[in-house]
C-alpha cells in the first residue's frame, strides 16, 4: 500500500486509528476457550468489529510467539483473513526487529513474503544493514523505532549526541532518511511526550508517524494532533487494550467496536479542524 | 545454567565455542529435502558432530521464523533435542527482541518457558523496562547487545554521549549493570574490531562477552583473545557459516566437525597461553 492510498483510506474513514492486536490467550473471553483457534476467532471478531472504523491493524508479534507453532498459525490466518476480506486494511508487523544484513533479510522475507503485512517496525541499534533489507519491497513499509512512549526511552533514546547536542533519536530519524524516503519509511513515535512532535515534524515534516500509547499508556489525541498532523494527516494513533481488553464478556466485540468508535469520533473532530 | 558452570564447561573442554544455528532451508545439502523436517534433520547432525567441541549453540531465530509455524517447530525441536541430549550445553536464541514492558515478558516467556533457552539476545534501543522483564529467571541470561560487528554498528553505537564524551555502546554497557549482575548478563561485542577490547574489559571486567563475527565476519581469535580474556576465560566465541556450511555435500556433519576442530585448537592454545 502507498502513501497515498493511506491518505485516501484516512479522509474516508475519518479516521487513522490502529487497533493493536495484542492477543493474550490469559486474556480473552473464556467462551472462546473451547474453539480450534482462539486467538484467531477472537482476532477475527476484533477485526469483523472495527475494520470500517480503523486504517491500520498492529498484530504484535511477541503475544503469537508465546504460544509456539501455534501462535505463529494464530498471526498467520489473522493477517490472512484481513487481507482476504478487508484489503484496503494497512497491516504493521509489530515485531521490532533489526539484525545484521543478511538476518535482516530472513525478517523481511518472513514478514512481507511469507506473511503479507505492510510494514513492520524495525529496531535501528545495529545501524543502516540492519534496516535497509526491508527498504527492498514495493508499496511496503519501514516502521523505525525512533522515540518510544515507555519509561526505559530515556535511558539512551534522549541522551544527546557530543557532535550536534541533539538526542540520539533525532540523530536515527535523520540517518535513517538516508536509507528510505517517506514512501517507505515511517516513525515510531510516543504520544505521552506531546511537547517532542513539534521538534520530531521539522524533522520528519512529510513522513506517517506510527503514535502508540494513547490509552493505556496514557497519552493525549488532541496533543498528538495538535503538533504532529502534516497536510496528508501523517499520523497513525495506535490503541491496542483499551480497545480489544474493552469487555471480557461474550459483549467483548461489540464493546471494542464502542471503544473504537469513542476514538474514530474524537479523530473526526481533529480531521474537521485540521481540513480548515 | 550459572556462570561458574559455564566455565567448567569451558575448562573441560578447552574450547569456548558456540556454533550459530543459522540454518537456512535453502543453504543445506539437498539430499535432507525429503526428510519430513529438513531443518531439524541439519541441526541434530551438526549438534551430534559437534557437540563436545564447543559449549554452546546460537540459533538465530530468524531463519526459522521465514519458515512460518513450520520453522518454530523446527526451533523448539532443536532446543529440546540438544537439552535432551546434551544438558551440559549452553543455548542463546538469538532473536534481538525488545519492547515495552509487559511485551518483552511475553518474549521472556516464550524463549525461557516455552523454548528451553538459557539466553537470548537483547536489543538496549528501549531502555530498562524493555531488558528487565528477561532478567526476571534463575541461571537465565541476557546478552544484551554493545557493540555489534556490522558496518552499521558505527551509526549509532559509536556516537558519543555529550555528558561523558563516550560512545553509546559503553553507555549501554554501564547503565545495563544497574539492572542486572554478571550472573544474569552479558554482553554482543563484535569481533572485528578487537582495539575496543582492552576498554570493554574495564568497563565489564568480569562480564561474558558473545563475540559473532570470527570467521565470515572477519575478526581474529587471538586479537580477541588478547584483549578480550579474563579470570574466568569470559568470552563466548561464535561462528555460524564458517561451520555449518563447510561443505554442502552428504559429507556437511563431517565438515562441520572439522572446522569446529580447527577452531576449537586454536582455542585451546589461546586457553593454555591464558592459563600460564
Amino acid at each position: 500500500m502507498n502513501k497515498s492510498e493511506l491518505f485516501n483510506q484516512i479522509k474516508k474513514k475519518n479516521s487513522f486509528l490502529c487497533v493493536g492486536l495484542d492477543t493474550d490467550i490469559k486474556k480473552i473471553p473464556s467462551h472462546l476457550l473451547a474453539d480450534e483457534d482462539p486467538i484467531f476467532s477472537f482476532n477475527k471478531a476484533i477485526v469483523d468489529a472495527t475494520h470500517d472504523l480503523c486504517i491500520a491493524y498492529k498484530p504484535n508479534t511477541a503475544f503469537y510467539e508465546s504460544n509456539g507453532a501455534e501462535g505463529w498459525k494464530s498471526l498467520e490466518k489473522t493477517i490472512n483473513y484481513i487481507k482476504d476480506n478487508y484489503p484496503e486494511l494497512f497491516v504493521i508487523a509489530d515485531a521490532k526487529r533489526g539484525d545484521i544484513g543478511n538476518t535482516s533479510k530472513m525478517y523481511a522475507r518472513t514478514f512481507f513474503e511469507h506473511l503479507r503485512a505492510d510494514a513492520v517496525t524495525v529496531a535501528p541499534y545495529m545501524g543502516e544493514d540492519s534496516v535497509t533489507p526491508f527498504l527492498g519491497y514495493d508499496n511496503k513499509w519501514v516502521v523505525l523505532l525512533a522515540l518510544t512512549s515507555n519509561k526505559g526511552s530515556a535511558d539512551f533514546q534522549r541522551i544527546n549526541d557530543a557532535t550536534t547536542n541533539k538526542p540520539l533519536f533525532e540523530k536515527v530519524m535523520t540517518t535513517a532518511q538516508q536509507w528510505g524516503n517517506d514512501e517507505q519509511l515511517m516513525y515510531v513515535v510516543g504520544a505521552t511526550q506531546g511537547e517532542a512532535f513539534s521538534k520530531i515534524r521539522k524533522i520528519a515534516p512529510t513522513h506517517f508517524l506510527l503514535v502508540p500509547g494513547v490509552g493505556a499508556q496514557g497519552g493525549s489525541l488532541q496533543e498528538v494532533c495538535n503538533y504532529g498532523m502534516n497536510s496528508q494527516c501523517g499520523l497513525i494513533v495506535n490503541s491496542s487494550r483499551g480497545i480489544i481488553y474493552a469487555d471480557q464478556s461474550e459483549n467483548f466485540a461489540q464493546a471494542a467496536r464502542e471503544s473504537a468508535k469513542t476514538l474514530q469520533n474524537q479523530m473526526a473532530i481533529e480531521l474537521e479542524k485540521w481540513s480548515k
